[in-house]
């Protein structure tokens, strides 16, 4: 793990850093020791690691929870290099999609597929921040929708070190199998009207969830219109299970 | 209104009163002055006024928001007399259950029927209670499950006064009609396991409401499991839209 730039503001510490080929961000309390629990952030498809979305949750988990936060960028996004196999792949479903094919299933194959790479890589990330002395072994949490939940799935399902998800904008098609194996505790947002995961879909993928703890937060509107009240209950549910 | 006891303790002051024939109790900040928002609190089938989790709800409103909070008794619970209408229909209800008709349509007739006297009922314990200077005219909230969200959806769809309102376990075909005249922020509660309310019709009653907001938490478990830190949800819509 390689630290390359560093800024500060409002207590909050920004570290830019890549571990091997994966770039990413580390975000801790400003002058932090000891052991914290660690968020990792997923972003969402077409996003980086500091879109501002992402920005914004980290810095309120850092500051209203003492947390560390870490996002890297999922290969092909960001400061990643394009991988052309991504691209046929990509560029092949929406000329499928187009045609009107159903886009659901489509979206499922290419997820898996980056899931593949993606759950060691995190898995790569989280022994190394927790190798900081200012992070070290503590509980961690997951929080990513759309994109960040097809990938998340199958790390948090993988990665016993996770005790708390925050998942959706996904459905079952591409991640049941997985959730089913998961069984801590997970607030799951779903987008009633959501223009990319049909509602039943949605609905399955919470239904799958092995947790015995799992709430589902449904709002009204399109894929990109979580209302600004759920990052407060994002927040809540975090600081109950992982602090 | 006539009050006819009343205690006080940990802040909160109890006070029992009759409004015509309808009993209630109103919960107040101990010692309050001036307008609050006042939270009528629905009670479920079976219960009364000051059930354990009504009595708990409404001491935590008054202790955590300072709002008046007031509950009466749905005819034919607690201390109002049996109704031979309501206890024949109730046992002809049973009956038909017990014979392996689907129960949702026989409790939705039901809840329509008492929902007629109470809407009014509810409506007029509002105006009572608002006319006392420690309460007064302020907006007012809806809170209730199960039979509170039957007789609940009618009176807030008919009351311009609520202005926020939490419900849950019920279905579209008791309250689909009522539901699509609400236009106020609801926060609706689903048992995802609900043996008595199908989960298709809770999640068709959350599609009615005209709401621009309206969110659903849905939760793993039976009729009765709802868990605690929903309350803790509870509190906090009703002081982002109240408070």
């Amino acid at each position: 793990m390689r630290f390359i730039s560093g800024t500060s503001f409002g207590g909050v510490s920004e570290q830019q850093f890549t571990l091997g080929e994966i770039p990413g961000v580390l975000w801790t309390p400003e002058g932090a020791t000891g052991t914290r629990p660690l968020i990792l952030l997923g972003h969402g498809g077409g996003e980086h690691k500091k879109a501002p979305h992402i920005v914004v949750r980290a810095r309120r988990f850092v500051a209203e929870c003492g947390f560390a936060v870490v996002a890297v960028d999922v290969p092909a996004h960001g400061d990643r290099p394009k991988e052309e196999e991504y691209d046929r792949i990509a560029t092949e479903n929406q000329a499928r999609a187009d045609a009107g094919e159903e886009l659901a299933p489509l979206i499922a194959g290419f997820q898996a597929l980056v899931a593949r790479q993606t759950v060691p890589e995190w898995r790569a990330v989280l022994d190394a921040v927790q190798e900081l002395d200012y992070v070290g072994p503590g509980p961690a949490g997951y929080w990513g929708v759309c994109l960040g939940c097809g990938l998340g799935v199958p790390f948090v399902a993988a990665e016993p070190r996770v005790r708390a998800a925050v998942l959706g904008l996904g459905g079952a098609l591409a991640s049941a199998e997985a959730a089913a194996r998961i069984t801590v505790p997970v607030e799951f947002l779903l987008q009633w009207d959501d223009e990319r995961v049909p509602r039943a879909q949605g609905l399955a993928l919470f239904d799958a969830f092995a947790s015995a703890e799992k709430t589902l937060h449904a709002n009204p509107g399109g894929h990109g219109d979580i209302p600004a009240f759920e990052l407060d209950s994002t927040l809540r549910f975090f600081a109950r299970h992982l602090g």
